[in-house]
């Protein structure tokens, strides 16, 4: 199994993105950063979904409560109050390490080889780490982040929320050299869940699927009432799904750089996909590359169509196998 | 008929949009605008054009050679050293008037109803023109642009080059409340012509279809050449059809405004379409708008699908009558 | 006499400007531009001021209502609602004349050699001049201006108020290669009236005299409650006096261009005096420059020193010759 | 003494902000981070600077290599390749700390009551520990720079060059809370020693005396070269100075803010003091304070007037303690 760190801001779809690491991947540690909810409750969260897991043994560590320069934006509109609305967990028995999450992505990669980081908030402290070492850029076998978009935003009509959160965090980490998969929310508004995956998520019946149920109907009536879309997009596990199973996810390689001084633009991801447009459908694009005006060498893989219906049964798989 | 201004930068495309208009609408005017070339190549180029078409009653106006506050970018690759290579053409007879282009925008629109202005370079004209009598806002039926993107750019990963040419000018005329149709390159890279239709041009025969097919077998080499593209992409000749038949585009309202200050997105036509995303394909996004975060109301129709078959048939018999 | 076009948008202080400018230099005629009023108002201003001072035979023309690119901010806390708020004066007799600014300064300085444009308003009408004829860069003499700053700014920590206005006119201005006399606010705030001048202004008691005793009235007190300074800037009058008697300013050749995309610095005039600085006091600058990385080109004469006392009399010896 | 923690790139400027401060503060620390030079040899520049001053016993901690989140930039014209060329020295025997520069900040102000920090060189460091333990910026006591300019640049014509490097933690730290003193290059350029000071030094003949005669030997030299001024400014010096002496400096509080988007002006720190100007000379400033406009409430203690006398009375004497 991939040796893996996932840092995330729980947040129902990072909870999603739990659960599937946790089981299918080998997770060394989970890290905490301030995003969709501040960092004190997002940690708290990630103990809380760890015990409904049963994984209390994988460790926990709590990192930046904000970002590197700007002030911290949270999105209760999505996740409520707590960042985890809707189930009722109980508090949490384990408690967070001490050593702070950078330095543990830091130690960890640089005494382990081939480790994987995941990054379902803002990029805050994989930034950090980097620039605390910045030799862990070599070491670590890829970035896969949740977060961009090859096309439209959602917190701007040009930003993505995380990226958004913490731009200059964003840039650090795109121009490090860092091998990076981008599931952007061109990928991820793909990954839409309505009630008949609750009521599927109800029939399988374990703790973890009731779980799963819960919040996702909280999940699902909160993008209806603040996004008008037709059901909740679990984001972040995408980005752990291509891990485990890359045939979920068609991609294309392209240059990815992290607009800082836009006005209407801050925190976009510019993709420059001029080598692959023109050709419909998206997932062509990855058959015929044609370049237009030579631009910067790809840096990232760039996720553009899921297999829906695929990454669903590797979650009822998932699910039914926590008991 | 509708009255039309034409105001453009010939340039291969722009002479196909004058072919179109000249005969498919009542141009009052051809105004000129330094862009794909220099204000005296394209004015010269204009005026050649017409001559070939048969048509130098139509009166021409030079306008402004460079952007309001940038100096000129032009783009050689594509259009030759004279902005029109290609096509061997005598010095036109007939020369420009000399009344300046905004003034001509200005008399006009002030003076006859229901004027259609179709903008085929870059803005500083109608800009100009906004400026110097912002009463010609309300005055406008409608300005039908090729510009922008609702998606990618060409000359950068952001920006399309008409609008990258003269951003601030882009950004008064969508600032300034005048409706506005945009053909951006996300729709114009559906209007691609290769050697079939060249060939097709030269079957028709007249002298207009073989200047068509000049100016397209030497646009096609230096679009692959530079852009590595399949064929020509008659990017301007959109924005003319668009008005001469309505059913050959699909499009929807969105907001779009300009970045001035990105320092990888400035030029960039920033599309809010958050309320028409995750639906596929393209086309569907019209049926369908659903609501994510409220952005601001529409200023533009953008245009999302061409009508590719239907616009060659408007274009051959056009060509057919010019004899 | 010089001869000159004086573009203002009176404003208290632009009043001097006229004032000094009348009776000292040979006005071809004055434009009028949307800045500290609206345009309608500065205009009327304009004709007011001259029915005062006797000379309605120089011909006043309205330019433009707006800056080039984004909406006009205006002044009132300075100037009342009317612009020239204080003496209580009728409707003028004169009407502006039907040629719009912008036509009058082209057609006036390609006819007529040796022409100095004075503009104490925002430079959206210069701008635009260059555009519509750019051959007037070579043709003026050379453009003095108030506006700017060498250090501080007035309506933001870094910009000054004309230039605020429209910073994409003002760049297109500074980067023409028209020579620029530059009367920035480290300049003017050395220009400052008191209830003193207004003393002596009484005392010299012609009609033009006890109307710049009225608006100084006026201007000392919105300017004490507006900037809690303590006295009223005659800023525009230095642009015109440093024309008159050249005796009365001390300058300084620099590299002066404008910050466009700033967040905290729009619109700042950044002036490259590295090779000056590190001698004191101000006005030595002039005597020993030192380079300090090499920067670019002098583009301006910057204002560094005022002889306060020489500007008073040369305003009394003016006023006395109204009559 | 003050207890101090000194944070600084050596730097021939810097090697005499540590030769003030170990003789007349606690310094409880040296930690480095790249600017002037690598961090490596930064690093070794304070390691061997603190041998020659046989303070060997000052543990030394190397912090981040370079900023945020843009690539350094170095200054070799001014310090050379070594960043201390002109004194030749040996290895030095001491070694850096293992502890990382930011830990050490962290874990000293929160173990030790009143802890001045001083930062002589790029922000980095001091961001970071305030990104990793927010809670220092209430347990510091207050925060010495040597960067920015209450008026010019030197890097840029608007940007100083420490400030220029890390324009990102520059904006963190001014908009953090953390009380700040700032000696600017306004100030620093007032600190200029040329040859009659080497001649001192060498006429007080210690060991410190001598170094500091050789260093500034060669930075007379590279600045004459490189920037043309009459001397070398020893600007990392003042911060220090102001903290042992603050009747050497005259200062007056601001609200002091980073450009981070200018094109001609990012890495400025845009100081209002709007409420100060027109007042002249300029440290009668302090004396009489006039708002114009209300901006926003000072963050900072701006220097701007150095007693220059003063300042070298205490070098002398600190030099000659060294023995």
């Amino acid at each position: 199994m991939k040796k893996v760190i996932l840092d995330c801001d729980p947040g129902h779809d990072d909870a999603f993105a739990m659960m599937l690491a946790v089981q299918n991947l080998d997770v060394l540690g989970i890290t905490t950063i301030g995003g969709n909810c501040t960092l004190e409750n997002v940690t708290k969260n990630a103990l809380k979904v760890l015990e409904v897991l049963g994984r209390t043994d994988i460790p926990v560590f709590a990192g930046h409560s904000c970002p590197t320069t700007v002030p911290l934006v949270t999105a209760p509109q999505f996740h409520g109050e707590t960042g985890l609305d809707g189930p009722v967990l109980p508090e949490p028995t384990a408690k967070a390490q001490d050593q702070h999450a950078v330095d543990f992505i830091v130690e960890t990669v640089m005494n382990t080889d081939d480790v994987t980081l995941i990054a379902t908030g803002p990029l805050t402290n994989i930034a950090a780490a980097i620039n605390r070492e910045p030799k862990i850029v070599e070491r670590v076998k890829e970035l896969s982040i949740m977060g961009g978009s090859v096309t439209y935003g959602n917190w701007t009509p040009a930003a993505e929320f995380n990226i958004y959160v913490d731009p200059e965090a964003a840039y650090r980490v795109f121009n490090s050299g860092m091998h990076i998969k981008m599931s952007g929310i061109n990928l991820t508004r793909q990954c839409c869940l309505t009630a008949e995956h609750v009521a599927k998520f109800r029939e399988i019946g374990t703790k973890a699927a009731h779980f799963a149920a819960d919040l996702t109907e909280f999940f699902i009536d909160t993008t209806i009432k603040s996004a008008s879309l037709s059901g909740a997009n679990m984001h972040d596990a995408c980005a752990v799904a291509w891990l485990i199973d890359p045939s979920l996810i068609k991609a294309a390689d392209m240059h990815i750089d992290i607009e800082l001084k836009g006005e209407l633009t801050r925190g976009m991801t510019v993709c420059d996909y001029r080598h692959l447009r023109g050709v419909e459908p998206a997932v062509d694009l990855c058959r015929e590359p044609q370049m237009d005006f030579r631009g910067e060498a790809p840096n990232a893989e760039a996720a553009l169509e899921l297999d829906f219906p695929g990454f669903m049964d590797l979650l009822y798989k998932t699910l039914k196998n926590y008991n």
